[in-house]
């Protein structure tokens, strides 16, 4: 195996069974007003908590998750063989560890899987929201999140974690309103996307929208599905997501169900079909109007537009009172947000006179690494979360 | 600017008004037989020329173009503004000097402009062959490229040259029958394409299979076009085309036709402008089909299959004794097959005892590098062929 492919053994048994919980946080007499000044009269939150909340209400970490996550981040669903999708960081002795920790993970607003968002019924109009849902910002995601804290008695987060569009989330969180968290983890993450990067989800986009079945984005109402567009747009992001020596080791040039090529335009290639897959496993959990809306928060996410990157002066005074430490961490053959963009952030935040650790993980798997048992990138995790817990004591 | 993103003067007035001519190389009396075995009762191969094929008949260049490139590399169609697309190299006083040489560029067997391909009419049945146009290989473009050679009375060429799936017919060509050729200049190429360089073609493929309108293969007979999923491939195609450096300097995160974002979801970010302009542009001449047909050829490419890499032994014993000299040039940001794609090649083609020139040259550009007028790129085939002329003499 290449260096950097080995993945470490998750610990334990896990938090076990547990279930998705839903709350109404914003309604007609209290909307939800967002960054952009539009209004949603109704927001429901689907999340899930694992551990327990102390007395004093600080021992919680936030789990932001990215474009494609849920609220499911650990253990398991009644009946279901497959854990969350960060189990193998969460749980009794693992480095989120729940022995000691209140861990929270939300589903995104204009998300799918519970919370609000385009394909949600508009109180106004009885249907649903499809295209005429507003645009979200990654503000708007804060706000619901802070909402749903303070339902749940969290008084002060120990951490907020996010990878990609989650580690986004935790740095405007961690920009916005500091005193929330005394420690805020952005793992393969950018401030600020790339015109590759907006490429590679514009074509995405396109593919959707294109699809005859997206109807303008009516296909809710017109009982259609863009299926074809949202597959393609699945498959082409999943080729960002591993890296080119990752898709080497995974797949190289090996036939499927062959040892000789078969020549035709089927999956011929182990490869194809690993996307093949891909497309269509997507399409029985994923909404094709909340991946418009998702994707679009990233392309226009710039917190530091406007900030003098290497001369910031006193634009994150507030943060440096109220004493956040940030860890910022990349994975060496990300190209989805290489390590130029985490160096970004942490060259912004240090020039802002602002605590943080930088890491670079050696992982051969590309910007999936953050979802994976690396060994080294666990160990960083748990150490950070240690030394958080003892600072706090 | 970048470094490597400086582009040079184009030299001179070019070769001037050219027109693409046609001529059925293979027909009932003496079908083409594929490398698979298969036949085509009727093969037609449109090509242009430039510049004076000498007495002796070895003064002539080979030009073979990429994946959606055509006959028309050079030169002016009457009435056009647009010249070919590798004019900026070839011409009176240019790096591929017609004051010296023939130029013969043909379009690709399975192409769609003027050569024979799935949108031709099948003698057999009197419709288009569509998806029942046989699979290519690599070896029956060179096949038919020989076939055109033989036509014009080109005893030898001085050189070969091609740059993408382009380089990928010179090798070819070079290693089945070296005595063909003094010189072979291959650019940008792969010996053998990598997981993910397969993975980008496969989901272009799955864009245009799954598009309503591509009918199974049957949308010539059917009236339809998969223009959507035509142009979505297109679209993702160009963004490996070009490097990440290349799209922040062409574009960044600039918006189009504002100084401010629109927010929504139409084509706000100038990057997002040129790539459905891209795709738009491509739906007027590019045949579905031929894309499939033609990107599928390059997946299953793999020459050195079979051959130790370090130890071929006498296993290009005749290309040693014909004499040929490789040229093998890569650019430093091309990312579609990048810089190990050339040095596999220059590493095979070495341990075989072949002699080979290997230069990797900076471009800020990409892929697309290699029909752009860089000047060290422009000097180094310039060197080359005046060598080439000069040990010729």
């Amino acid at each position: 195996m290449t260096s950097g492919s080995t993945l470490g053994p998750v610990i334990g048994p896990g938090v076990g069974t547990v279930e998705t919980r839903q709350v109404r946080l914003f309604d007609a007499s209290h909307p939800l007003t967002l960054a952009s000044g539009a209004t949603l009269a109704e927001v429901d939150v689907a999340y899930e908590t694992y551990g327990t909340l102390n007395d004093s209400g600080d021992n919680a970490v936030f789990i932001c998750h990215a474009l494609t996550g849920d609220a499911h981040a650990a253990g398991l669903h009644e009946g279901a063989h497959k854990p969350g999708w960060w189990d193998n960081i969460i749980g009794p002795g693992r480095p989120i560890d729940t022995d000691h920790l209140f861990v929270v993970c939300a589903n995104l607003l204009g998300g799918c899987q519970g919370t609000t968002g385009p394909a949600s019924i508009n109180p106004a109009t009885d249907v649903s929201y499809g295209i005429d849902f507003p645009l979200l910002q990654v503000k708007d995601f804060v706000t619901v999140h802070r909402a749903l804290l303070a339902h749940l008695g969290v008084r002060q987060l120990l951490a907020a974690f996010g990878g990609s569009l989650g580690g986004m989330q935790v740095l405007e969180w961690a920009l916005s309103y500091p005193e929330d968290m005394t420690h805020a983890v952005i793992i393969a993450a950018s401030s600020r996307l790339t015109a590759q990067n907006i490429a590679f989800s514009a074509v995405a986009r396109e593919a959707i929208k294109r699809d005859p079945g997206f109807k303008a984005g009516r296909y809710l109402d017109e009982g259609t599905n863009p299926d074809y567009g949202l597959s393609i747009a699945r498959m082409m992001a999943h080729i960002t997501y591993l890296s080119e020596e990752g898709l080497a080791e995974k797949f190289g040039r090996r036939f499927q169900d062959s040892e000789n090529p078969r020549h035709g335009f089927g999956a011929d290639f182990a490869v194809e079909s690993y996307l093949h897959h891909q497309g269509e496993a997507f399409l029985g959990r994923f909404d094709a109007l909340s991946y418009l809306y998702l994707t679009r928060v990233m392309d226009y996410f710039d917190p530091f537009n406007g900030v003098d990157e290497n001369a910031p002066g006193d634009t994150f005074a507030a943060v440096e009172a109220a004493g956040t430490k940030f860890c910022v961490l990349s994975f060496d053959t990300d190209w989805r947000f290489d390590t130029g963009h985490s160096r970004r952030i942490t060259h912004v935040l240090e020039r802002g006179r602002l605590p943080v650790t930088f890491r670079e993980i050696p992982s051969v798997w590309g910007h999936d690494s953050f979802l994976l048992p690396i060994p080294a990138y666990h160990d960083t995790i748990r150490a950070f979360l240690e030394r958080a817990r003892e600072e706090r004591l």
